[in-house]
């Protein structure tokens, strides 16, 4: 299926507009936009405009989410923070959080915040690079709705759960990790299905929780498998990882957690919860020292010898922020398919979904 | 092989005694013992008293750790620190570190402590575990000497380079994530060589970069992967996550990282680097509460059903815990080849191994 490419600008103006008409704030609007077509830049198209019906509208419009969210605050220290996110858009309380996260590092030299009550922010990394251009660190992580199996369990028990972690450099591009715990998320699994092929084995189970290679019994009563996969190949520490997001995101801020977290699809409250940290890169050493460190660091790992076959070795993030160069010189490539979604979505809400098309990939 | 069965006590009393045989002071000496001796009780005999010689003593001889290490604050904030561990025993100076990780949450909610010039510190989890008795959470990562390929490369640049969390619960047991971000320690793969067995296809690569399931290859030019394995099962989040550990272990500490870290059989400096961190329950939310909650995601975790032709779920640290229990009511099981090296370690040191055998294995 060909893609359709659209200026960043103009799919933010869209998007921020779809929201305006639910009564988001303007400020707010344009928040979740930069979020979600950041999303689309970087590559990670499951959780970029795709989802602004099927995630957010749909919930909008049953009043599930609020529009204009008052964040409480739960308890404070000098270097924590925990947060009641009203119910509002993920991305309005998550960026509002990180911000938090940052301004209490600078005063305290680290700080750690959480938020119950929230929905699904879109991707972690959006959260963790907002401290870079702060010469900090910045870490987000959040639960997500059931779907992965505890190791020698068969059901979803377990959100995807990512761990996202930025880190500034000096001349290369920062490190910005953002993982889901899960080998795969489940839309890769539907992208098999979709195109009747099998998926590699080790990637989901089936209803008896054992490894299978149709997508279709992953999708229906199976369920994901975290990193590392079977138990041979040590399959339960990325299980480990994903509890250990769930403790942070879901537990330790008072949201749900496991199966309680709200399926986007049910009536019931998200109630999803998310971590955020930032540190500043000169409580430990001096910025540019650490940084200089970072680019060595960064150096050694791109120039190690190369498996026979290989002409690269990547960094974190890498690819992804050639993406976004590639995105804003290009144009944001959106599948034919997708535009379908947003023109539908617009329809809906009886907005034009008239951006120019600036380019073509088949 | 065998194995011998031994008092906790009299291994502690043992290795206390080799360690001040080379005037380590008698605190520190019980310090080591404690966190090597903790190794075996809880089954990572790798990381147990079999190193004392060939990790500790041999580097002791030649004066490459220093028996009365001057530990120096190198940077300080309200909730951070970076130390320089003075070459010490990584033990003895990751004790006190993670004491002042503890100390500094108590006041500021939340901290975070870096070493730089330390040297191997046993395992991560037991640093991490730190935290529990107090009512917080505890962090714990380290770097190590390069056996890790990064994902499309094909020689060792990063070590195993482990993370571990404890979390308190209620009357369940603590959640203890203590794990390689490896898929096996290289100690896996000898055994396998030892043994004449083929390693399971993913667990190392040879010389060329491919994998291999021949041990010899993996252990003789080649290298062992990173969680997930290859590509297609998303190896390169295991590298990501290798890297990440060493970003805080060793370039925000200021200690050597990747390649630089000092193999323990070469005369170069080890410095190694940690992370520590700990948060207070009580800065989010009442501690009775979380740790309610706790219990209440562990059962809905091990309730949760099982993958036919499995029985159990298992939280991350139960396994451990279970045998630490074994350990103190039956005796610390040692190989007997392990019992061998320790008495040809006390030899060397003019040291009688005489503990009594309380039980045996076959």
């Amino acid at each position: 299926m060909g893609k359709l490419l659209f200026r960043a600008d103009d799919l933010k103006n869209f998007v921020a507009r779809y929201f305006l008409t639910f009564g988001v704030p303007e400020a707010d609007a344009r928040t979740v936009a930069e979020v979600l077509v950041a999303a689309d830049m970087r590559g990670v198209d499951s959780h970029g405009v795709i989802r602004i019906d099927s995630y957010y509208g749909s919930r909008l419009r049953r009043g599930m989410i609020s529009t204009k969210p008052e964040i409480k605050v739960v308890a404070e220290t000098p270097s924590t923070l925990a947060l009641d996110g009203g119910a509002g858009l993920g991305h309005v309380v998550g960026v509002y959080a990180m911000n938090r996260a940052i301004e209490k590092a600078r005063e305290s030299g680290s700080a750690m915040v959480t938020v119950r009550n929230s929905n699904h922010y879109g991707i972690a990394g959006y959260y963790a690079m907002m401290a870079l251009p702060h010469d900090m660190i910045g870490i987000s992580y959040t639960n997500s709705q059931p779907l992965v199996a505890p190791t020698y369990g068969k059901t979803a028990v377990l959100g995807t759960n990512p761990i996202a972690v930025a880190v500034p450099a000096l001349e290369e591009k920062p490190y910005v990790l953002d993982m889901a715990t899960s080998i795969v998320p489940i839309g890769r699994i539907t992208v098999y299905e979709k195109s009747g092929k099998e998926i590699p084995e080790g990637w989901g189970i089936d209803g008896d929780g054992k490894v299978t290679r149709d997508p279709s019994e992953v999708l229906e009563g199976g369920a994901l498998m975290p990193l590392g996969g079977i138990d041979l190949m040590r399959g339960y520490k990325g299980y480990g990882l994903g509890m250990l997001v769930d403790i942070f995101s879901g537990v330790l801020s008072g949201a749900a957690f496991l199966t309680s977290v709200g399926m986007p699809g049910t009536n019931l409250p998200a109630n999803v919860g998310h971590y955020f940290a930032a540190m500043r890169l000169d409580a430990f050493r001096p910025v540019n020292e650490f940084k200089a460190e970072m680019d060595r660091m960064i150096r050694e790992l791109k120039n190690a010898p190369k498996a026979v076959g290989q002409e690269r070795i990547f960094i974190p993030g890498e690819k992804e922020f050639e993406l976004t160069e590639k995105s804003l010189r290009d144009g944001v490539p959106l599948l034919e398919e997708v535009a379908a979604v947003l023109k539908k979505a617009a329809e809906a809400v009886s907005l034009p979904f008239d951006l120019p098309v600036v380019g073509r990939i088949d």
